[in-house]
C-alpha cells in the first residue's frame, strides 16, 4: 500500500551528509524545519512556563502536543472550533502531535487494549474513553498539527513475547491510520517499535517502509533500556528506512543521546527534559544538573553558565535564580525553562553547522568528551510533563 | 530641619497642569519617570509571573519592591553583595522601596510597637526581628533603590486616638529617617498619616512639608475607608504639600483609584492588583474582572479585550486562556499580567497624554463615566501580593 497524496506539501531535502549524519530541510505547511532540529514539548498547548514570543527568541520552530492530553482537555473539537492548534496557541511554525499511544499505555492499570484499539480511564476525572487508530486520526486531524503520528502501542523493551504481540497490532495500526488519514496538509509519520530485539525492529523499520510514509518515528526507546541496547536499535533502523526521508526519534532525549542519535541518522528530537528540570530547579550545563536550590549558590554572582547567551545566562545571577526559587516565585520556572531550552536548541543549531562545514565528527568527539559524564535522567520519571 | 543633600540628583519639573492634574518628569539616577505613573509591584524582587524584558515591553518605567520581604529573604546584605536591587533583579530603570512599616504592622498579633520601633515574627519561619526607623533606611540603602520611604505608622483609618498617637511616631520617625540616611542618590520621601481625621492629614502634610523631603507619599488610604473619604484626605493633603514636589498615594489602586488620584494632584500610584487578579485568573476590563475560570468563555474566541493592544489581548483567545487556567498552566498567570498590567501602564500614559493635550478633565469625566462600575475590589483582600 503507498498513499502520496500528502506528500506533495512535505518535501525533505539533504543538504550535506558525514558518516550517519545529516543536514536537511523539511518543509511543511507552516514552514521548513532545519535538521537536525529539537523539538520543545507543549504538552497541553503551551510549552510550559514560557510565552510562543520567548519560544521564537529561542529560535524553536517544531513543537511538541500531546494528543491524549488535549483530547481530554479542551478537547480536540473546542481546539478545532478555535482554528486549530496553531491559532489556539498562537504558534504559526510547525507543530507535531503524536498520537496519544504513548500516554495510554502509560497508564498502566487502567487502560485494556484489544486489537481494536484501547479503553482508557482519564487521569482527570476517571472517565471512561476509547482511542482506536481511525480516533486517535481524527482527533489529530482536529487539532491540525503539520506532522502527526501513527498510533501504536509501546511495549516494556525487554519483553521479547509481549513485543511480538505489540508489533502485529501497530503494524495493523498503521495501515488502519494510513487509510483513515484525510488531510493533505499533515504528514502521518509511520512508528517503528520492537523493544530491544534487532530483528523485530528490523521487521518493523522494513514493514513501515513499505507503506510509503512521508517519514518515521522510532519509538518505544528511552523507556528503560540501556544506552547500548538504545544506540544498536537506531543502528538497526537507520540501516532500513530509507534515507531520503526524516527520522525521528520520540521523547530523545539529553544532550548526549540528541548527539548519539544525530551520529545514528536521526533528524528530529523532542524532549520534555528542558521545561521539567526547570521546574525541579534545575539547570542544564556541560557538567551535568546544576540544582539551584543548594546553598552554595545563595550568594554567587555567575549566570548558570558564563558561556551561554540565553537571556537568563545574559542577566540573572545563580544567586538571584536561587532566591526566586527559595521564595517559590514562578520566575524561577521561567527564567530555568529559557536556558534550558536555549542549551538544546543551540546544540542542534551546532550540530547542523558542523555536519555543513564537514565536521561534525570532531564536534561530536569534542562534545560527548566535555558532556559525557553530564546525568540528566534521574527526574525523568517524575510525573508530570 | 531641611535637608537637601540628595536633591541635586532628583528634580521634578511640572509639564502642564489641568486643574489639581499635572504632568511632570521625575529625574532619578536610573532614569526619567514620566509622571503620572504607575508601578508594578515587584514585592520579592521580581513582578511575579513576568520577566524585566516583558515589564520593559510593556513600558514600566518605575517599580516598588518591598523593603520587609526583601531583609527577611533574601536579606539585603546579600543583595548589596550582589550589586544592589537594580543589579540583583536586572531592572536597569528606578526603583521605589517601601519602608517596611506597613507590611510589618500587617503582621497584627505577631508585632509590637514602641517608641523606638517595631519587633515582629517573621511570616516566613517565626523568627524575631526587629526595625527601627534608622533599621529601615539602612536596609532601604543596601537594597539600593533610586526612591526610599520613611519607617511609618499605618492605623487603623477611623480610630482617632489610635491615629493621634500613630501620627506623632510617624512624625517623631520621619526625622529619624532624615538623620540616619546616607547616600545621596536615593531620594527619600516623608509620609503623610493621619486616618479619615481631615486635621490630622492636615497637620501630617504641614510637618512633613517643613522637612524639606525630595518628595511626599500619602499613606494609610486604600486599606478600608470609603471612596469619599479616600478622595477628602488627598484634597487636604494637596492643599498642603508643595506643589513643586511629586506625590505619591501608596497601594492605589483601581483604573477609577488613579484617574481620581490624578484629579487630586497625584503623581505616583502602586498596586498589586493587576498581578494578583492575574493570579486569581481574573483580567481587568472596561466593565470590571473578567473571571476566565467561566464556563461561559470556553469557546469565546475574542482576546479579553478586543480594544487592546497588549501582547496577550493581540495573541490570544478568551477560550485559550481558559484553557490554560483549567489546566493549571503557569502561562495564564503570565499573559494575564501581562494583560493587567498593560491596562493600569497604559491608562496613566492616556493621562499623561491627555494632561498635556489640555483635555484631561473630559478624558476622566469619559473614563469614569465607563469604568465607574468596574469592581476590582474584592480580591484585594487575599494574602499575597
Amino acid at each position: 500500500m503507498q498513499i502520496e497524496k500528502s506528500d506533495a506539501l512535505f518535501t525533505f531535502r539533504i543538504e550535506a551528509r558525514q558518516g550517519r549524519a545529516r543536514a536537511g530541510v523539511f518543509t511543511t505547511p507552516h514552514g521548513d524545519l532545519p535538521t537536525p532540529i529539537f523539538a520543545p514539548v507543549g504538552t497541553q498547548a503551551t510549552v510550559k512556563a514560557v510565552t510562543p514570543a520567548q519560544l521564537s527568541e529561542l529560535g524553536a520552530h517544531l513543537i511538541l502536543a500531546n494528543t491524549y492530553h488535549l483530547y481530554l482537555r479542551p478537547g480536540e473539537k473546542l481546539v478545532a472550533e478555535m482554528g486549530g492548534l496553531h491559532h489556539f496557541m498562537n504558534w504559526p511554525k510547525p507543530i507535531l502531535t503524536d498520537s496519544g499511544g504513548f500516554q495510554v499505555f502509560s497508564l498502566a492499570d487502567n487502560r485494556k487494549i484489544d486489537e481494536d484499539g484501547v479503553t482508557f480511564k482519564s487521569h482527570i476525572d476517571g472517565s471512561l474513553h476509547r482511542i482506536t487508530p481511525e480516533k486517535s486520526i481524527a482527533i489529530q486531524e482536529d487539532l491540525g498539527a503539520d506532522i502527526i503520528m501513527a498510533f501504536d502501542e509501546c511495549a516494556p523493551p525487554t519483553d521479547r513475547a509481549y513485543n511480538e504481540r505489540a508489533l502485529a497490532r501497530t503494524h495493523a495500526w498503521a495501515e488502519r491510520c494510513l487509510r483513515a488519514k484525510t488531510r493533505p496538509d499533515q504528514a502521518l509519520f509511520g512508528i517503528v517499535q520492537g523493544g530491544v530485539f534487532p530483528d523485530l525492529r528490523q521487521q518493523s523499520a522494513e514493514f513501515m517502509a513499505s507503506l510509503g510514509f512521508p517519514g518515521h518515528a522510532i519509538g518505544g526507546l528511552s523507556v528503560g533500556e540501556s544506552k547500548e541496547e538504545m544506540h544498536a536499535m537506531i543502528e538497526v533502523v537507520d540501516a532500513v528506512l530509507p534515507q531520503e526521508k526524516p527520522r525521528y526519534l520520540m521523547g530523545v532525549g539529553t544532550p548526549v543521546d540528541v548527539v548519539q542519535g544525530v551520529l545514528r541518522g536521526v533528524d528530529i528530537f523532542d524532549c520534555v527534559l528542558p521545561t521539567r528540570l526547570a521546574r525541579h530547579n534545575a539547570a542544564m550545563t556541560r557538567s551535568g544538573r546544576l540544582n539551584l536550590v543548594n546553598a552554595a549558590y545563595a550568594r554567587d554572582a555567575r549566570p548558570i553558565d558564563e558561556q551561554c547567551a540565553c537571556y537568563t545566562c545574559q542577566n540573572f545571577s545563580r544567586a538571584y535564580l536561587r532566591h526566586l526559587i527559595i521564595s517559590r516565585e514562578m520566575l524561577a520556572a521561567t527564567l530555568l525553562s529559557i536556558h534550558n531550552l536555549y542549551t538544546l536548541l543551540q546544540l542542534v543549531r551546532e550540530i547542523r553547522q558542523s555536519i555543513l562545514e564537514g565536521r561534525f565528527e570532531s564536534f561530536a568527539g569534542q562534545f560527548l568528551e566535555k558532556w559525557g559524564q553530564a546525568e540528566f535522567s534521574s527526574v525523568m520519571q517524575d510525573a508530570s510533563s
